[in-house]
């Protein structure tokens, strides 16, 4: 009976302890999404929580999912989203991290990592998250920011912008800047700020949670606001009437990143 | 006869007026290199050179040749490459530059076009280019500037750099600092600064032509100056010895970027 234990591979030792005997770990993840087909795993997709799950399997020899803040859609882009794991390491930290990033693509960077308390729970237990959006408001043209702009050559009216971005704070039902109908569609919008940088619009945008398409449709009402075609006090209606059509088209995925989440 | 003229199909001409009936047009291009395999045409394979001929080609509806300042190594970028064509369009400039764009990959944008006097030409007659070479110096990681910067962790000396820099202000044999033996190695470099900005340290270089690889090898050396390895002197002992050997490594193609062509 002894000798089978013996038998049995490291890598699949874990599976015997139970998940309390694992070790929690929380990870801060930059990436450029461009190349990507968004945060979760699709099979034969390139995905930033499957490429993390294939470093951490090549590590563990084993299967460890990895749990992430939120879905960040195809080509949005992080600075800091947010994940947890479970495993049985005997790594240090530093090393770990060392490990993931030497096997990780260039354009995903685990930024820290650190064990936790167990009962931490990186989409549960997010209390809000920050994201942004980036204009480039200028006819000059860059093949550097492609990337990570959407470019509107003509003039906006920042003022309206400006304007029109305050009426997004509230707590209310979010469907009409959403591409689907949902169970729990309130969410609270607490900070929503238009500012310029340079020949940059940026966007950005605090709340407890986001529904799908949330931020970009917000973006692409707020263009509609900056070149003239939508008066800012129509974003209340928009909520009032619980109307998709009324509101703005969808802006691209290459100007939005996840700046940040709040625990 | 006359009836034999009307048969020849518009796209083909040109060739039957002569050169000297033709347009000479200069463009600036601004490219990510990143995902080419440098400037020049190659069979099968994406180059900067490759996708201007191309879209010129769907426009023109022939085959138009453009020739470059100089060319530009893979995963080497340019923030304001420029080129010259001939060809007998009656689109205005602005409409022409729209075409362009319009047929090319975001990667690659011509950020001015204009005709330009028939003896102008785009290698021939520049007198100097300037190129960049960044390193991002901090063990944070990005991966937003990897496509644009080198990274090293370890503390630089940039004093040290500055000096060495300095030195490679001559008209010399630049053999050394290159990949290969060419029949005129002489090049003046008339200027070679190193400074900071931000966490980043950058390598400014004008000179009235490179050989192949001489920046990179150059910055390559610098780095061993900054790291400590080699005394800022030895770089006049490299210029007497003419041994490749001596210089450093040459640097990877993603922190250089041409600046500018004066002509």
């Amino acid at each position: 009976m002894s000798q089978n234990w013996a038998l049995i591979s490291p890598g699949s030792f874990a599976i015997l302890k139970g998940d309390n005997m694992l070790k929690n770990y929380r990870i801060e993840i930059s990436y450029d999404g461009t190349d990507y087909h968004g945060w979760q795993r699709q099979p034969r997709k390139k995905t930033i929580q499957g490429r993390l799950e294939r470093a951490l399997t090549k590590i563990a020899k084993k299967n460890i999912p990895v749990t992430g803040a939120g879905r960040t859609d195809a080509g949005v882009h992080a600075i800091a989203q947010v994940a947890c794991f479970k495993t049985d390491f005997t790594l240090t930290e530093e090393e770990f991290l060392r490990a993931m990033n030497s096997l990780l693509p260039h354009d995903i960077r685990i930024i820290s990592l650190q064990e936790v308390d167990k009962g931490f729970h990186a989409r549960r237990m997010a209390l809000s998250k920050i994201y942004q959006y980036r204009i480039l408001n200028t006819p000059d043209l860059s093949p550097f920011l492609m990337r990570y702009t959407f470019q509107w050559t003509s003039p906006l009216d920042l003022e309206s912008m400006h304007k029109a971005a305050k009426l997004f704070i509230r707590k209310d039902d979010f469907t009409p800047f959403s591409s689907n109908r949902f169970l729990h569609p309130v969410r609270h919008v607490t900070a929503s700020e238009i500012e310029t940088r340079g020949k940059e619009v940026l966007y950005t945008v605090e709340a407890n949670g986001f529904l799908r398409y949330m931020v970009r449709t917000m973006v692409g009402t707020l263009l509609e606001v900056g070149k003239g075609r939508m008066d800012p006090e129509e974003i209340d209606k928009i909520f009032k009437e619980r109307k998709r059509a009324l509101a703005g088209p969808t802006a691209p995925a290459r100007g939005l990143c996840l700046l940040k989440v709040s625990y």
